[in-house]
């Protein structure tokens, strides 16, 4: 027998036949002699008509009171699933963030979990009935209702694992699990049937989103086998551990990719200590944010400092960079926002010499010429003029031959 | 400086547009000094919502999960109400019913409070801000959330102001206060400046739906003065209280009527000791309530008993009686559904013979014959055909002069 958290986000119950679906597959993980305890996000639509409500009224509405309006949401929601499971003859009851024992900090709309009393859902659990769980909430020490920020509940279903000491972590979707890369770019692109925790935060931060990063940074620290599966078909999905001692690592588990970022350079400056910080210090300071930074030995006594940042920002930090260029003596700004950043991710990568080479060797075989580099230990990341990407992601895909069966 | 309890109903709250209205009134409570704990329903409309959205998915859905459900409809108005009383510079906040420590027995959907831990609200009231309470629901001793079933925001409004000991409870709807008639039936109905608890009582059972019967009793029973106003527009609306010592009474407060009865007689039965009983206990057996009974002695050995009930139980109740009637001989059985009940309430009869008579002699003046006659101590009720309903009232409110200022 083992004891299973699973998570249905909003769009697998979006409506009452979705919620009844649901429930079907809840009594049938129960009925398998598994401990169920479910945890569900509010109907999809229902939070914005609520931020909507509250914000017909006052745009800066009152954060603790946001709250208390979103929070229905999920209630609404784990009270129909508990209806639901009850009428399939399957025992169950619902708890609220509060009752759930859920303490947060005091942060309205952006809580972090600071603790689960498991009692109440053990005994639950114990009793042979399936626990429903309201995500996305739960309480400070004031008994203050406070929600975890959106995409919360994947928060919500990683914390209760661990507070459970779980056997598994099931976060059900709308994609039957982690592929090697976005599909819509790649139709080669394979289903994982496993990745490790740091590859797939390399994954998701890296714009693949079917995961929330702080849930998964969660589930690695508290060591929480995460599964990501599909609501809708049956399927082993995709599970998210520790790298395994002695398990045959792939080379490279997926290729990530992002159009969001916007490349801004300045050239020809004088190369002396505090250069970097003279320029990124006031890009900071006007809350812009900056991913990668590369800085490269020019001729003489000069230097080239090249970063990105979101592409929203891009405006804003040319701006910023211009004046600096000025006031440092640069020979020359300039900025690009049409590129794309290409990254393989993959733990194996660590102990095989190669892979860069490999990676550039196969762009340029396709003419894609590449404008920065940068590396970390599980993760080589190339930006490319954006008209590239689709080329780019399909070429690697085939160089690193992830297509086949792992 | 006085502190008051209002509590505004679905209709009160039903768009934001009319929270923000009440928003407006509480504020101005507060700036005239007054500490102000508001109590509301969920927004017209949204409890419907939400049981459908629940019998949707189980017709029989589960009650503690119902419960779970429905009361989510109070905590969103709680918090769009507390988010304009913000958006006003009104400090407020707003409580749950869990939060607000009310706690009821365990009777789902139809829950009653045991008590109200005042301590929460004091403190918030103190601090000079408005603490918004949700009706109509609370938990029980093990946490699970409870409704008091449908009109139970009247209910919470009482239950506060007891245990808050306020001074005044405000009951905030559609009318602008307590009638001496419907003024749909009556054009000449005056507003009362007051009626007294036991009037309410009868009249709110006998039909005049702006109270609910359990509020009005438990305002009674804690000696809590209650006030009736318009939510949408100024006036002093109609005070619930205690019949004063050496204040005037007037001899009748008003009319009320009702025309959901039918009538059940059961003539030349057997005048024997049981008889009642061998009659309405079957009745009772078959869960039919019944309101009037009344027993005429008959001819030498026997007696007439004729009774009435509510007219959706009309068709069972006969069928019912024409068995015992076989059963003990009566010489016929006959029922009547096109009945209707004038009642005349006021605690001034209790002091003054001759209103009966009064009573009688008007209705024979305009041609109404009466069926059935009961009365009570500050009540008169009669049965008439139904088609003599209005005609009745009007005679009934000009006979006791009910128009003229009191």
């Amino acid at each position: 027998m083992a004891l299973i958290v699973q998570k249905y986000g909003g769009t697998s119950v979006g409506t009452t036949e979705r919620i009844e679906q649901v429930a079907r597959r809840v009594a049938a993980a129960r009925a398998r002699g598994d401990q169920v305890c479910v945890t569900v996000s509010a109907m999809s639509g229902e939070t914005n008509r609520l931020v909507d409500l509250g914000k017909s009224i006052d745009a800066n509405a009152d954060r603790r009171e946001l709250d208390v309006l979103l929070s229905t949401g999920e209630q609404v929601t784990i009270a129909l699933l508990s209806i639901a499971l009850h009428k399939l003859g399957c025992p169950a009851r619902s708890f609220t963030g509060s009752q759930a024992g859920i303490r947060t900090d005091t942060a309205h709309s952006k809580a972090r979990i600071l603790e689960i009393d498991p009692a109440r859902l053990h005994a639950q659990l114990n009793a042979g009935k399936v626990a429903v769980v309201a995500g996305f909430q739960g309480i400070d020490i004031d008994g203050n209702i406070t929600t975890l920020g959106r995409g919360g509940s994947d928060t919500t279903a990683v914390a209760l694992a661990a507070a459970l000491k779980a056997d598994e972590c099931q976060i059900y979707t709308d994609v039957d699990g982690v592929y090697t890369t976005d599909p819509r770019v790649e139709p080669n692109a394979r289903r994982l049937e496993r990745i490790t925790f740091e590859e797939m935060l390399e994954m998701a931060s890296l714009g693949s989103k079917v995961l929330q990063i702080r849930s998964v940074e969660m589930a690695g620290k508290y060591n929480v086998p995460l599964r990501v599966l599909s609501s809708f078909e049956e399927g082993p999905g995709t599970l998210i551990t520790y790298e395994e001692d002695g398990m045959e690592q792939p080379l490279i588990s997926g290729i990530a990719f992002n159009r969001d970022e916007a490349q801004l350079t300045m050239a020809g400056v004088p190369d002396r200590p505090g250069i970097a910080y003279a320029v990124l210090g006031p890009i900071a300071d006007a809350n812009i944010e900056v991913d990668m930074i590369v800085q490269n030995v020019g001729d003489d006594a000069t230097t080239d400092l090249t970063f990105t940042v979101h592409r929203n920002d891009y405006e804003r930090a040319l701006e910023i960079v211009k004046r600096i260029g000025t006031q440092v003596g640069a020979s020359d700004v300039t900025g690009n926002s049409s590129i794309a950043k290409l990254s393989l991710v993959g733990v194996g990568m660590r102990s095989h010499a190669g892979i860069a080479s490999r990676m550039f060797e196969a762009l340029a075989g396709v003419g894609i010429n590449i404008r920065m580099i940068s590396t970390s230990e599980i993760k080589i990341s190339v930006v490319v003029d954006d008209k590239f990407l689709e080329l780019g992601v399909r070429t690697l895909h085939e160089a690193f031959d992830l297509a086949a069966k792992a």
